[in-house]
């Protein structure tokens, strides 16, 4: 299987990496729309080429792998390129997934290829969780928590700040909320009992820094719901204790049988680089991408479509002998 | 879609209670091998059928769960039925599983029925998180914890004891194991350090305490190799405080993707009832069987065979929007 990736950030990286520990895939080559010249990857035998020209390649390719971002790339990108390749996105608008499936759906019915999108771990991983647990348990009311990680977004927000120099924010679970969950008493939770919100900021000399903590504290969406804890640190500090991008999160389903049987589920991931493991999510539906193609099944689909025998390169008599 | 449910013990009983929980489905009728008016089931409308006259019901039923014991039941059992009905079972002796499924699925094809084998929280549920964390980190190590939890066959082998009216014995994670594995650390772990066994037992009146102990503790397979603690209650007791049958555990898989980047995916049960969460899960693949059998897909299939939107009664929109 020959894989593209289309977008060489974070998780256009992510990709090129997780390629390396599946043996029945190899890179084709690296999409950017840089300076292909500029741009340094980490695969010898793969190509860098101008996004513009990735229609060139389209018998070359396999499954394009597209690692843009949901705001303004994926839209456009995702609909564009399943005219040509199958294709897999990590569009993570919630609110717009139906649109852009619909949108994803017309192309690549029309082209005869098939893309999976909003694939990842949430949506992904989660999504999947969500719906088995609302399966197997019809009566039960669920919850998603998320973190400790770093939100970019967050992050971001803080750094418009004006005498901001660098930041990280951290979601963070209120551990007290989860364990309520996992006790399965119900609980009505507002935004600010579930999340709260750590910022490790380095501001510029001279800044004021009360000024600061009181525009991070009061910014609308982002932090005036939550309860937010503002550290002023060097660059050096957030350099050395802050540069990962780890993630993670909870979903839990808390739901009843019978005559009040209780039964808690729960799913839960710990990562260490949230592009990384985003990626490792992303090459799995590639290559369910690739066999339903090959079985002429074209179209859009999510993760809720794609049978799990799909996701894996052993043969279906060695996952009923080892995993069932 | 009008369900049978096919022997009536513990799991037979959950899926006539978790047939309520879904508005598509109605039981029509239990089959039993005892005398059919001996037995009182909690649905007015259902019939009580002899388990001999099963087949001449063939176009009444959409999907037969057979609720049989693993040993020697369902190995005979789901071949035979699914010559007449679509079928769920939840055969779990691991080993045999290969076995199972051929047999099966010969019988299913030739009748154009679709059967669903091996259904349930482990195997099922468990198996599903095996395989999907397997699919996103090839670079990896899988564990799986049970319990807390009640198991049958160690109380029933207590039983057996001479001196010894009742018991209950509780399969109980190594917490201390449980967390070495959540941290990431990928200890190998023997059966000792894995699991202990928990045992109440209800011995009679005059009978050698410290023999029965013994006998318990040093009992190939089912305890010698654990560390196994008794404690001898009375039968007051164990009907009081013993009465249930939770079970859960944990599947675990922890991994490596990039430069050494870790990341740890958990999924979790506790279920205060073993049966009634088990037949939940049957059920929802029941309408999982129903659909492709509609769609002309027969044959035998596991849980890795069947994409999550079929386990879900919610139209495809709605899901989308709602869980992805």
């Amino acid at each position: 299987m020959k894989i593209g990736i289309y977008g060489y950030g974070n998780l256009g990286r992510g990709v090129e990496n997780a390629i390396r520990q599946n043996d029945d895939m190899e890179l084709f080559g690296v999409f950017t729309r840089r300076a292909p010249e500029s741009l340094k990857i980490n695969t010898p035998d793969a190509k860098v080429l101008p996004a513009a020209d990735a229609e060139k390649y389209k018998n070359d390719i396999d499954v394009m792998i597209i690692c843009g971002g949901s705001a303004t790339d994926l839209p456009e990108m995702t609909p564009a390129l399943a005219k040509h390749f199958n294709v897999i996105d990590s569009f993570d608008t919630h609110a717009d997934i139906p649109k852009h499936f619909k949108n994803v759906d017309s192309a690549a019915k029309e082209s005869g290829k098939t893309a999976i999108i909003s694939v990842g771990w949430d949506p992904g991983m989660f999504s999947l969780n969500r719906l088995y647990a609302n399966a197997v348990l019809p009566c039960g009311k669920d919850y998603t928590f998320w973190g400790k990680g770093v939100s970019q977004g967050h992050s971001d927000a803080i750094r418009r700040i004006d005498g901001v120099l660098d930041a990280r924010q951290y979601t963070c679970p209120v551990e007290s909320a989860v364990e309520s969950v996992r006790r399965g008493e119900n609980p009505e939770l507002t935004t600010r009992e579930k999340h709260t919100r750590l910022c490790y900021v380095v501001a510029a000399d001279g800044a004021d820094l009360n000024k600061i903590e009181q525009e991070i504290k009061t910014m609308p969406k982002y932090f005036a719901d939550y309860d937010t804890t503002v550290n002023f640190i060097t660059q050096e500090e957030l350099d050395r204790d802050h540069k990962g991008i780890p993630h993670g999160g909870t979903v839990i389903r808390s739901g009843v049988t019978g005559n009040g049987n209780h039964h808690v589920i729960e799913y839960k991931l710990t990562l260490d680089s949230n592009p990384e493991f985003t990626a490792s999510v992303l090459l799995a539906y590639a290559r369910a991408a690739y066999r339903l193609n090959k079985k002429g099944d074209c179209g859009c689909k999510t993760v809720f479509d794609i049978a799990p025998k799909e996701l894996i390169s052993k043969d279906y008599n060695d996952i009923i002998s080892s995993m069932l």
